[in-house]
Parts: structure tokens; C-alpha cells; sequence
């Protein structure tokens, strides 16, 4: 038998001023352990507002600053901590990057965000990441005492090859911290989170942060966790709060039999990411 | 600039008798022509009930039965048909076929199924189509005056790596003859066909046949239509109709430049199907 945990996602509105939001992040982190979750993920940029003039004046590098308030709030509530990202300054370079805990504060992945988000759509969403970070260049695909899990962030998810190569390794519980938009969100948020978590028969986890009214950039929340059946197994609004989902990795297995889709991928006619 | 032109699905209801079936199957496609369309699909097994019990009595072989029947509706309604699917008998061997013919209803492509539906889901269907056919081996992309366009059948649109395939061999319309079921349909089908659209930024039809209520095998019908953009263009509901829907080849271009995913695959990190 595999594990079944609960988890929680800290669907929080990153505030204007960061000390406000780490404390407010340490304080809803700490209530998702209470409530029995053991692995607690962060949204996107969760303590520094999407807009360009925050960016680097938010940054840390991975051994300062939210690094390593992340990897005490892990070891104090004995949870994996999967950290949303943050602007990670390497050199002069910044990254958008998510760092993940194990149960003592120790970093058991750093995922640099692969694919930036250049998109200029008709009567829409503009938004240039590129001219503010580097993109990462390593997949993601961790073990954890409770399964092999893997992360990537956001406009990655677009990308199915990703997410079929993280499942192909062994990955069966996926987190993306996120901030869709106004413009994306409607549209392709729930879908794409189910399509992936369909086609590779795999929990897959999309962790938004909240809607900040009126701020440049508006998250479309609704924070959402697929099943590998690619049905909604939690959801919510765009409001601050915490979403919990109970995990049972067995599903996987039991779903890849019913249905036998990734297991019958046809590789003498077609590539298949490895 | 592209075509522009419309498109419709011949949503029928397989009768217990073949020819029946085909009577008003020639009717159906002659009111679509008759209303513009200038390709028209037809269901997976559209003349055929699909039971085991139908599959090899109801057989055609290439130059047989119901392929010139179909050639000649091509021809007489100088339409592009794609036309759905029957049992295909070649030598001792059953396929599920499409064959596809052109204004002049000469056969310009021929899919055969490529991945079985062999499925056991728990208090839901169970069918084991491997038992009564032969799985295809070819990638279906084929050349018409309104451009290149590509088919495949039911289950093979679970396996996203064929359409991908399909989408890099520069198909930007794809036809999927289907009949998901009472289980599926309302889950998956959907889901299935905007993922598709949505992740290779382009059309793809899902033509079901209608359902034939209290029949051992219930189509979910609802043939829909979905856009570059993965939303839906023209969807329906499960009774015996045509569905149309207007097709603008520059929207595929428009959506990849305003959302660039299919063309900012990273090709260095991931394997991508080509």
C-alpha cells in the first residue's frame, strides 16, 4: 500500500509589503499543520507583488532571507514545504524559484522556473517575464518519505511534455504554484490542471495565490487539485484561505489500470518524453 | 491568408440495419453540403452498431460496400467527407477505419485506429475492442485545398503524443470520429478535446454518433468543436443532428504568436513529438 496524506494549499494574497506577508504566510502555514496536513504548498511569488519594480528589490538568494524562514517553518511544523517561489537572486541574475522542504528545513529541490511567461493577448493579458528573469533549465522530480512528487511553476504547465516527463520518472503528485490571470484563468486554469492530471493519471496540484483587487496584476485564484482520474477532487474561490485535499497515491496505480492510457502509450509510433 | 470555410458533423444514430443507416447517412450528408459545409464527418463505426456481434458481418473492404458509397456522396456533393469509421476487412483482419476522400471522392487518406479500446472501469464500461480488431500502425496527416488536416478515432485522442505528432506534421484541423461512452463521456470527452486544441493551438472535432437509447453500448454524443484558443466553437447535445461550425485557418496562427506555448516548446529539455 502507498501513502495517503492530506495536503493544503495556502491560497494567500501576497501583500504590498513583505514582512507582512511572511508573517501572515508563517501563521497560515502553521494552522494547515494543525489541521493535519503534511505537506503544505505556497503560490507563486507568494511574498513579492507580480509587477515588475518589486522583483528585484524582493529578491533573496538560496541561503538568506525567506530561504531560510521557509526551511524553519518545514522543521517547526514537521511538514514537506513545497515554497511557491520567490525571486531568487543567483549573482546578478534572478530566477523564479521555488524551493522545497523535507520535515527538518532541509532543501530537497529548487525548481527555477523553465518556460517565462511572454505572452501580448488581443484585448488581454501583456506581460514580458523574460526582460526581468532567466529561465531555469533542470525539471524537477523529488522523493519524499510519502512518494516521489515533482514542481514546476505556472506558464510550465502549458507545456505537456514537461509534466509527461516528471510522470514518466516517477512522479505521482505534481505541485504548480501559479498566478493565472483575469484574462487565462476563466479560460485554461481548470482545464489544463485537469488535462495533465488525466493524461498522465496523477494527482496534480494547482496552487494559485488570492486576488488582490485593483493591484496591475489580478490572480485569477481558484486554486484546484485533479485526481489522476481528472476530476476535481478540491477547489475554491479567489479568496484568501487554505484548500485541503486528501492524497491516496493508490489511486494512481488503480486509475492507470482501469483506464490504461499511460501505460499503453504507444512508443514504436510516436516519442514519448523520458 | 487562409481559408476560411464551414465544416459540419453528421451526429447520426446507428441503426440495427445497415442500410438504413446508410440511406439516412447519404440524406444527412447532402443537407450538410446542401448548407455550405464544405467538409463533413461522420461518427466512429457510423453504419455499424458497436457490438461484437455486428463487427465482421458489417465489414467493407477497401474497394467495397460502403467506401464507394461514400465516395460517391463525396463526389456527387463536391465535398472534402472524412467518413467516420467502418469495420474494415482486409484479409482475414478487422480494422476501425477511416477512410477520406476528396471533392472528386477519390480516397486521399486512411486511418486505422491506432490504440484499442480495451478498458474495465470499475462500476462503469468495460470493452475489450482488442478482441474483435487489429490496431493500425500510421500517423494520419493528410493535404487538402482548404489545407492540412489529420484524423484519428476515439481512444487515440487519449494519447496526447499522437496529436502533437499530427500538430508538428502541420495539421491544423483534426477530425476524431468517436462514440465515448455513459462513463467517459461526461467526464473525459470535453476535457479531451479543448486540451487538445488548447496545447497544440489548433481545431479539433469530436464527432460522435448519436446515443441510441437502451442499445448495449450508449454513445455520450455531444460532438464539439474546439478553437486554437481551446475554447468551444460549436458543441451539441446527444440526440440524432448536424452540428456546423465556421473554421478560420488564421486563427492557428493568430493564438501561437499571442500565446506562444507551441511554439516556444523547449525542445533542449524535453523530448517533443515530431
Amino acid at each position: 500500500m502507498k501513502p495517503t496524506f492530506k495536503i493544503a494549499v495556502i491560497q494567500i494574497r501576497t501583500e504590498l509589503e513583505k514582512a507582512v506577508t511572511m508573517e501572515k504566510a508563517e501563521h497560515m502555514v502553521r494552522e494547515a499543520a494543525q489541521n493535519g496536513a503534511k505537506v503544505v504548498v505556497l503560490p507563486e511569488m507568494f511574498n513579492c507583488p507580480y509587477a515588475k519594480g518589486y522583483f528585484r528589490r524582493y529578491a533573496d538568494t538560496a541561503d538568506s532571507g525567506s530561504v531560510l524562514e521557509m526551511s524553519r517553518w518545514a522543521k517547526e511544523n514537521g511538514i514537506i514545504l513545497v515554497g511557491g517561489s520567490i525571486p531568487e537572486l543567483d549573482g546578478e541574475q534572478l530566477y523564479n524559484t521555488c524551493f522545497v522542504f523535507n520535515e527538518q528545513g532541509e532543501v530537497i529541490a529548487r525548481h527555477r522556473k523553465m518556460h517565462l511567461f511572454d505572452v501580448d493577448i488581443e484585448g488581454g493579458v501583456r506581460f514580458m517575464e523574460s526582460h526581468n528573469f532567466a529561465a531555469g533549465n533542470e525539471i524537477t522530480v523529488f522523493d519524499t518519505g510519502l512518494g516521489r512528487m515533482g514542481v514546476l511553476i505556472c506558464f510550465d504547465m502549458r507545456f505537456p511534455e514537461l509534466v509527461r516527463t516528471m510522470a514518466k520518472r516517477g512522479a505521482e503528485l505534481i505541485f504548480c504554484p501559479a498566478q493565472f490571470n483575469m484574462t487565462t484563468g476563466p479560460k485554461h486554469w481548470e482545464l489544463t490542471i485537469r488535462a495533465r492530471a488525466m493524461d498522465n493519471e496523477i494527482y496534480y496540484v494547482g496552487a494559485s495565490a488570492a486576488r488582490y483587487e485593483g493591484f496591475s496584476y489580478e490572480a485569477w485564484g481558484h486554486s484546484t487539485v485533479a485526481g489522476p482520474f481528472g476530476m476535481i477532487e478540491a477547489t475554491c474561490d479567489e479568496k484568501e484561505q487554505i484548500l485541503y485535499c486528501d492524497i491516496d497515491l493508490n489511486e494512481v496505480d488503480s486509475v492507470r489500470r482501469q483506464l490504461p492510457t499511460f501505460l499503453k502509450l504507444r512508443e514504436d509510433m510516436y516519442t514519448v518524453p523520458q
